[in-house]
């Protein structure tokens, strides 16, 4: 039986990682700081600070997985782009991954992100896009990702990379867009937006996270978009979710200032994701908001009933 | 008073570091497994592995050091090209950087190499060449390099990164080219090479060690060539340790296979290193390799009677 060691299962994406994995057969190893704040079925847990090389390969070494799903990072909105922790979590995973190999691992994949990209064209292609990150964030992931790629053949391991796009939906944290929006207008607050212009290219995080377990589950090498290849104008992803909301007098577009840096319009080259991996996303973006406004009013009015 | 922590204090390069920076006016802390072996003046020494967070972290925190100088790494000769050992080096280096910054340090200087460098043109620039590493050892390097420089602004750091090419010298490992060359002849030994048409930058080691101190102890910033700015074939060097020896009989170029792959010329460009950090080197090829062939026949002679 496949046994998958799972990180950041606590997380945003990671969370919606487990019941692909569960239904693909794999048995399921967590490993987190906090028990997972939500009822997880079969999954095992394992409590480690990641950052904590002992408390890693203990970890590792009891699980002996022959799988990784590695999601964990740091992410705390805004924050994560330029902070020193992004240095940590290289060094971490770095470990996490020798120590995995050490212990018989065979197959890992692990998140990256669109912001290893060049951004000054507009379709982002792992074949053809140079990398350029602008932040340590995308310099952390995108040098995690070449050390791991090189190191494979080496450490006979099958490594496959996941550049994670926009992404939305259930359990978002506040501080990031579509939770902002939702969770302001639900409570019948305006939404305040930049000019909401620049395209985007969102995936439901459901399948963000579906689209990863299918990747583990391949035999992919190497960097895929998990992205639904298509860019809208954030503008209109908000206009959507004021009308599900029935509340259209709330956004407020161009309260908020964009950085005269971001590009107009950014959208993933999606056919390794649906050729080679086979992966089709469960939502569009009507069910995929339908759905995040549903479990943002549940969640908001639990919380203020 | 400025208190620097040197690592790979007893390696190839570290060993030749410390007479520079006392001379300097630095306070020289050392971090090594093992006590240094050779008599090393008012150096303080500190015994800890690396790779072990707990022991550099206590480390660091006792001395609290104001300078960096990080020399040690992965070094087997022929292996650590594509050794997983590169991985473990990086993780290393990012908590070594991190304990030292959280401590209050400011200045650091790390040991790059000129295999971060795209070698498809002859001479190698920090402003022009672009960097594609051909080996693990190469990435790993590179992707320390950028991921330092980055968060550098962030941490509060001032930071250079010294790009090492060729050297020889004292001390120098078998397996090395020098020392294998030298070290046959002086024991009356054929020396076997390869065609040796290969054009290399060479500097002794003691100008490398002293052009890292002069680095660290500047205000430049970034990657710096740390090289004579002058390429010879490997065959004429390999001459000239022969004729030094006496010995003109022994060399056997074309013994050896080169790799195919291996560039034809590879020369660095200096003016960073001499106008900015107003560097000049104490040995030029005939002084550096008497110096060798000296320390060699006494440590072979030594060695044998």
């Amino acid at each position: 039986m496949s046994r998958v060691l799972l990180t950041g299962a606590s997380g945003f994406i990671g969370r919606h990682a487990i019941e692909g994995l569960s239904s693909r057969g794999y048995e399921v190893h967590t490993v987190t700081r906090q028990p997972l704040p939500f009822h997880a079925g079969d999954v095992q847990q394992h409590l480690a600070d990641l950052m904590v090389e002992r408390e890693l390969r203990s970890v590792v070494e009891a699980v002996r997985p022959s799988h990784l799903l590695h999601c964990a990072w740091y992410a705390v909105p805004g924050k994560f782009w330029m902070a020193a922790e992004n240095l940590d979590w290289v060094s971490a995973s770095l470990q996490l991954l020798r120590a995995f190999c050490a212990s018989g691992g065979r197959r890992a994949v692990m998140a990256g992100s669109c912001a290893e990209y060049d951004w000054s064209g507009e379709v982002l292609s792992e074949a053809d896009t140079p990398l350029r990150p602008q932040t340590l964030y995308g310099h952390a992931k995108n040098s995690l990702r070449e050390l791991v790629e090189t190191a494979a053949p080496i450490l006979d391991l099958s490594f496959a990379w996941g550049r994670i796009f926009w992404l939305y939906g259930p359990h978002e944290a506040p501080g990031r867009l579509v939770c902002d929006v939702t969770r302001a207008m639900v409570r019948g607050e305006v939404a305040k937006c930049s000019h909401g212009r620049q395209q985007r290219d969102f995936l439901h995080v459901v399948d963000v996270a579906n689209a990863l377990v299918a990747l583990l589950d391949s035999e992919v090498l190497g960097a895929v978009n998990i992205a639904s290849g298509e860019a809208l104008p954030v503008r209109s992803i908000v206009e959507r979710i004021a009308t599900l909301i029935g509340r259209t007098d709330l956004p407020r577009f161009g309260e908020l200032s964009a950085s005269p840096k971001e590009p107009s319009r950014l959208v993933a080259d999606v056919r390794r994701l649906r050729e080679q991996v086979g992966f089709r996303p469960r939502f569009d973006l009507a069910t995929g908001l339908a759905d995040t406004v549903d479990w943002q009013k549940h969640a908001t009015l639990g919380a203020h009933s």
